[in-house]
């Protein structure tokens, strides 16, 4: 396999984007990404387009050529990706693959979704088409009951603590303040959360990310062509990706996502490294207590130790391993298309040393944990400002 | 790149299947497959699974994880595909770029729609979302309509004539009796067709593909453990990708699918044959002007000329190119996102020498021609019996 580098990034605000199309808010991102890397639109051989369901939420599938056709580039190879929460992560692992094994040279990866033309139930419905709908959904089970299962559980078997999941939003907001592309840029408080209406006990809204509008893109190259793009290319070290059973209630326990487990694993062996070499993580904080199971399937900490290292403040900028410096998707916004890319913008942008105020110091490795529904895909990505 | 062969393949009938939901269909179609290629579930290392629209069909995302679980192998490495009714046809093409390129050595690549448990105005709403929703679907533009527009034109520029398009339907009707998968078995004539009630004017009942439930699979691996599995292995020789505009409208000439062309010339270029050297060939006849369009745009005759060869009876089973033997989307049924398997499906069979009473003699040479949409999007494959 050949080495493989990020040249560019671009990504939108995420938030309520009332005046911008799905194709609007993609173009955006894409043109953002290809002034980045310096490259002519001419240049890009393919897109690759993560998007979970822009038929449900805008009435658009196809949404490959359209997006293609949008930014100018009509003929290309186009391929869309779903996997719920983790379509851009998908998107992402198959143009590296496409890069790495000498498909194409030069690739553009993005993510999309517009989820805010919609009513919060109707967006609430289109996400629990991430689930199993004849066992969960049909039945009335929603992305935070599901979530709220797992934390009761966590709760019971570990000793997990309200406030430690009310910590990691609070945390997670705290990054945001210094990220001008996050939807929610103010501070909050345990007591903010612990205080904010019940969704599913015990989560409650300041537990939940949000729904977003969005879209993030990043530009990949071969290696060996990448400096005559950028002068911080950042390589890709390592790609995992794991299924796990459509439905919760079949998996052996519900505190483990075991597609992080076993994708994590895959992604460090590639990359050949270990969670302790990892300098900032982004992970999928979809409600606060999917930030401590990842901390745990990471390998970040044991099993039933997210907890404690939120206490620790460990993943927080300046602790032992900072996690979510973007503000992650509790802050920064979730339009499910875009984050697996967004992540990995907030990752490029913090080992090339442009991260400003939400800077990690020497962030040298980072890593994307993608996943889609309650865990039953997932999508692992390390990165390293240099070639291994 | 490493050569592929395609060592299994697995249908279901196409139809209304009410008894049947998506994991269903799917689980069927790879069980013969896997049976028909004697792999293990162990020995798949891959899924690729092309669907356009569960979401909206089913209200089911996140496709990829749910059919691998329901098939026994979760865990697995999952891709899902959305291009319109090119979402199989996409499938496929990564999953082999994955088996040559290295990635893996044996994956499964199938896709299914469930089209039937809405009503018929629902489905033509679904179906709409792979045309562009602002400027074509929003303002009632449906796929009849569109392809209605590209038929008049072709008959104003061509003289293409109203019995013309109707040949088309009765031949694949004719071919869909010897097919036992096919959704609709029974002859029709000219006058049947003349008689039917108008759709979207030139077009009538009769020249429409049907809305259908289905699935298909294939199973495909690195060409050199093919005869492990299988006696018949099928070499897969050629792959042309293309997108084009969206909308219909922004075409120069909207009698030529420019995706088509494009296409097909990129894998006769990989497989190194010409249009001439086609025996059987499965196109996207959505529509019957559609399939004299894939006459043109692959170079089975001149442009303009393809009402001609229809009328010259050189499509036919026994004529100089046999198209669609198995009842094409026309008769056989048009489960949008597993045609493009099901096109494969059949091509195997037929290079293989074991398609019955539909068996085109002495077919070496094999092509799939699958579009999403008014041609936004296209795949063709070419196949063979012998490595190349």
């Amino acid at each position: 396999m050949r080495d493989v580098a990020v040249i560019g990034v671009g990504m939108t605000k995420f938030g309520e984007l009332w005046d911008k199309q799905l194709r609007d808010l993609f173009v955006e991102a894409a043109i953002q990404a290809i002034d980045d890397a310096n490259v002519d639109l001419k240049d890009i051989q393919a897109l690759f387009i993560g998007n979970m369901s822009a038929g449900l939420w805008v009435e658009q599938e196809h949404v490959g050529p359209l997006l293609a056709d949008y930014l100018g580039v009509k003929g290309i190879h186009t391929y869309r990706t779903e996997s719920a929460c983790a379509s851009s992560g998908v998107a992402f692992r198959l143009a590296f693959m496409s890069v790495a094994l000498g498909l194409y040279d030069i690739v553009l990866v993005g993510g999309a979704e517009k989820m805010t033309d919609v009513t919060a139930p109707e967006s609430t419905h289109h996400l629990a088409c991430a689930a199993d709908r004849e066992w969960e959904a049909f039945n009335g089970a929603t992305f935070p009951s599901l979530f709220a299962l797992i934390a009761r559980r966590h709760m019971y078997q570990y000793g997990t603590t309200r406030e430690q999941l009310a910590k990691v939003a609070v945390k997670n907001h705290k990054n945001a303040l210094y990220n001008p592309k996050a939807q929610f840029r103010r501070e909050i408080t345990i007591e903010d959360v612990l205080e904010s209406p019940i969704v599913a006990d015990p989560l409650r809204l300041l537990d939940c990310s949000p729904i977003s509008d969005g879209a993030a893109t990043v530009i990949i190259c071969k290696a060996e062509i990448a400096r005559k793009f950028s002068d911080t290319p950042v390589y890709v070290i390592g790609s995992g990706m794991a299924t796990d059973t459509i439905a919760l209630h079949d998996r052996p326990d519900i505190t483990v996502l075991y597609a992080t487990v076993k994708a994590a694993k895959e992604a460090y062996k590639m990359a050949r490294v270990e969670p302790k070499d990892i300098d900032v993580a982004e992970v999928h904080d979809c409600f606060t207590i999917a930030e401590i199971l990842a901390y745990e399937d990471l390998g970040f900490c044991k099993k039933g130790e997210g907890g404690k290292l939120i206490d620790e403040e460990e993943t927080e900028i300046g602790g032992r391993i900072p996690v979510n410096p973007s503000g992650g998707l509790k802050a920064k916004g979730h339009p499910v298309g875009a984050t697996g890319v967004a992540q990995i913008v907030e990752i490029v942008t913090q080992l090339r040393g442009e991260a400003g105020k939400r800077q990690v110091s020497n962030a040298e490795i980072g890593l994307t944990h993608n996943i889609g529904g309650t865990g039953s895909s997932c999508v692992v990505h390390i990165f390293s400002r240099s070639k291994r």
